[in-house]
Order: structure tokens, then C-alpha cells, then sequence
């Protein structure tokens, strides 16, 4: 019934990563503003004018259909002049995908949206396109499962995927919704304590902890961080390191 | 190299049940105060005088030693005059477990708790175990592991276990750390939204909200909510509901 996603958590190499094109979003809307406002001109920007049609993947919703979903995000992409269509509309999803112009992954609960990802046997299918070059967006979990594992989601797991290798565009974790604050007058872990747990369990990745309002735009083998907010970069061994939007961040590929 | 624990989702009969002790906690130290130290009057008067020995399960720590994790909880229990012995440092971890007069399985990591469990292959021994009246204490990620699945856990999943699926002690799923509060200016899930995406999933079952603070004690077909907060119980279907701790929580046995 599953796929089984081969080689996902191998660190790919530039070469092969030479046509990717990633928008990596940390949410799809920042606190006291519209559904998926803040993401448009990024979006808009990535996906440039000779894109006409996007393919979306619904996958990560839970409490809303698919159908409602899709119709919320093409509300936004219709602003920005893009068609959406959802996957899971296709008849035959593969060869929806094998056709887009380009890949939205939306935000919602990422062990869903991986288990979705898994059931519809599709993450080698996206895999390939990508490394063709088909441009990939995603938010919240649409950009945890652009990493090679969701170690690094904040959700809760609560349907259980066959693994938790997903499809590696990028050699790193990303955490979306990073942020210090903590809830007041409660013991939970913090975000960062989280993190360092990670690290620690799998002492070869990085991960960047990417705020609200930012994004990580990926062409080839070069990468900017988008937004007027830094991010964090955790390294087993190494202070917890900052960088702002001017800052290199090519360590990272 | 894993055990699967088998039929650990199914429903336990409550005559298979009719010698189980658990104490399940929310967590292990309240806000401010000290480690471990709210949970001991309820350890004490639950475990009683004829239990001289403890045995403990480190393997939700990730950050610190199990020697240093089993040091610090040791200390407390010495306390309140109980011996504590941890499975890590048993050269037969199954025979010590047979031989166990009780058992305290702390919080840490859910994800790699559970992995630590089915890499000892420990799940079916300590069901077994606490089926013949093995008195069982968890707090945070080790209440969670009492539960059928460990999947309305907080924890980040930085490891991953071969299932979600765990001790099924009880027949409802516990969210421990249970709060209405929420990150100043954050877009992310309340924990309330998040249970009831659980809920959606997962429509047969019930999930707890555990109040920081509280516990639930269960002896054989008897439950009963510890601390001066109330607990919330989450069904399909059913508006959230609010429980103190003189009310009647037999439904959720």
C-alpha cells in the first residue's frame, strides 16, 4: 500500500540539486492578518509570469475538506493571476503532477500531509520533478516535508505515516514557526530546548529555525532568506547562530 | 530487532484490567517549583508502605545521562523512603522488571520513550506486569506511553519509533501539560485545536486534557482526577467538556 521513500535522508548533492526551485514558507499567515496575505508577493515573485497554472496538494488539512482547502488557497492564487488546481480533484494524481507547471504544499498537520504524500505514492514522483525543475512552494508543513525527515514539525502526530523520511529537497530541517516565546506560567519545553533535543538525537543535521513571516527561496545551489526577521541555524556542538536576510547562508547547501 | 506490541489499539476488557494501579501525572514540576516536587504526596500515598523498591525508565531523556536523569528522580523518591533502581543500569532488563515491585516511567521525550521501550522490548513485559497488579507511575511522556497510542503527545518526534502504537493501560488517549493558553502574537495551533484534529482522525477515541498539576489515579474499574483542577475531555461530535475532580470519571474506563 506505501511507498517507501529510498534514499530521502542521504544529503543530495549540488549537482543533482542544480535545477531545484524552492519557496519554503514558515506559515501561510502572520498573526492579525488574512489567510495567506503576507506569502502573495513571494509567490508572485517565485513563480514569475510563465507560470500559468499551479497544482496544489491539500493533503495537511484535517478539520476542513480538501475541497474547502483548495478553494480558500485558489481565492489567493486567483489574485495573483495563477489557476489552482488540487490534486485531489486529479483523477489521476500522478499524471497531475507529472503535467503542473509548478507544486503548492499547504500548511495543517505535516504527519497528515505526510502520510497523504505516502498513501498517493508521490513523494519519488514530486521528487523527480523538482530535481527537473519544477517550482515547489510550501508552507508549514509543505516546507517540513520539503526536508529530509518531519523531525523538526511542531505538530502532533496524530495519524502515524509509514516513515518519517519525506523528500529531501534540502540537506537541512527546517523548524516553521519558530519562535522563544513560551507559553506564560506553563513547563512545557521551549522551541529552542525542543531543537537542541533533535540535535543531540541526530548529531549530524543542521536545522534552521525559520520565523513567522519569513521564507527560504532555493535556486540551485543558492539560497536567501526572505522577510525582515533573521533565523536561527542549530548545530550539535555549535552555539545556537543567527543570521539576518544580507547574510550567506550557503553553509546550508 | 523490535517488538511490536500487538493489539495494543484494541479496547481492554475491564475484567483483564480489574488489578491495574496506575498513577498517571500531567507533568513533573508545576511552574516555579521544584523538580519533581508536587508529584510526591500523590507517589507516596499511592505506592503505600509495602513497596520498598522502585524501578525506573529514563529513556524519555535526551539531553542529560540516564545516569544523571536517574540520580535526580532517585533523590526525590529517597525522600519519601523508596529505593529506586534504573532499568539502564539492570544487566537483564527484562528479569528486572519481572522482578519490579513498582514502576516510574519519566517524562522527557515521548518519541524517544517509546523507541527506547520497543528497543528493550519492554512493551508487552510491563503490560503483562501491571495486568497482574504492578503499580505503575508516569509522568508527562510516561503517562502518555500508558495510553493506546502515543499520539496526542507534545513532543517534538526527533527520533522514531518503529509505532505510535503503546502500553494501552488505559483505553483513552491522555494529553499531558494540558493549557487553554497560547504564544503572545503566534499563529500556531492551540492545544485545543490540536486535540480535536486528533479527534477528527481518530473519531473512536477520547482524549483527556491534563492540567499541569494534576493526575489521574486508576485502581482496577476506579479513576479518579488528583489536584484542584479540572480536567477536559474531548469527543467527536461533542462540545469539549469540563470535569472537576469530585465528579464520576468511570465513562472514560
Amino acid at each position: 500500500m506505501f511507498q517507501a521513500c529510498k534514499d530521502s535522508t542521504s544529503r543530495p548533492t549540488l549537482q543533482a540539486m542544480s535545477r531545484r526551485r524552492l519557496l519554503l514558507l514558515s506559515n501561510s499567515t502572520n498573526y492579525g492578518e488574512e489567510y495567506l496575505r503576507f506569502p502573495l508577493s513571494y509567490i508572485r515573485n517565485f513563480l514569475g509570469e510563465s507560470v500559468k497554472r499551479v497544482l496544489f496538494i491539500p493533503f495537511a488539512g484535517v478539520r476542513m475538506t480538501y475541497d474547502d482547502y483548495a478553494a480558500r488557497v485558489r481565492e489567493r492564487f486567483d489574485e495573483i493571476g495563477y489557476a489552482l488546481d488540487s490534486i485531489h480533484e486529479a483523477s489521476d494524481p500522478l499524471r497531475a503532477l507529472e503535467e503542473a507547471e509548478a507544486l503548492a504544499v499547504g500548511g495543517g498537520n505535516t504527519f497528515h500531509l505526510l502520510r497523504g504524500l505516502y498513501e498517493a505514492n508521490l513523494l519519488e514522483a514530486i521528487r523527480a520533478r523538482v530535481l527537473k525543475g519544477m517550482p515547489y512552494i510550501g508552507w508549514s508543513a509543505g516546507s517540513n516535508v520539503a526536508c529530509p525527515t518531519i523531525k523538526t514539525t511542531n505538530d502532533m502526530p496524530v495519524v502515524e505515516p509509514p516513515s518519517f523520511n519525506a523528500l529531501a529537497l534540502v540537506p537541512f530541517q527546517i523548524n516553521p514557526h519558530y519562535t522563544d516565546a513560551t507559553v506564560p506560567n506553563h513547563n512545557g519545553e521551549t522551541r529552542a530546548e525542543r531543537l537542541l533535543e533533535f540535535i543531540e538525537a541526530n548529531a549530524e543535521m543542521t536545522v534552521v529555525g525559520l520565523k513567522e513571516g519569513s521564507a527560504l527561496r532555493i535556486e540551485g545551489s543558492e539560497i536567501k532568506l526572505l522577510g525582515d526577521k533573521s533565523l536561527l541555524v542549530f548545530r550539535k556542538g555549535q552555539e545556537i547562530a543567527e543570521y539576518n536576510p544580507q547574510d550567506s547562508l550557503q553553509f546550508l547547501l
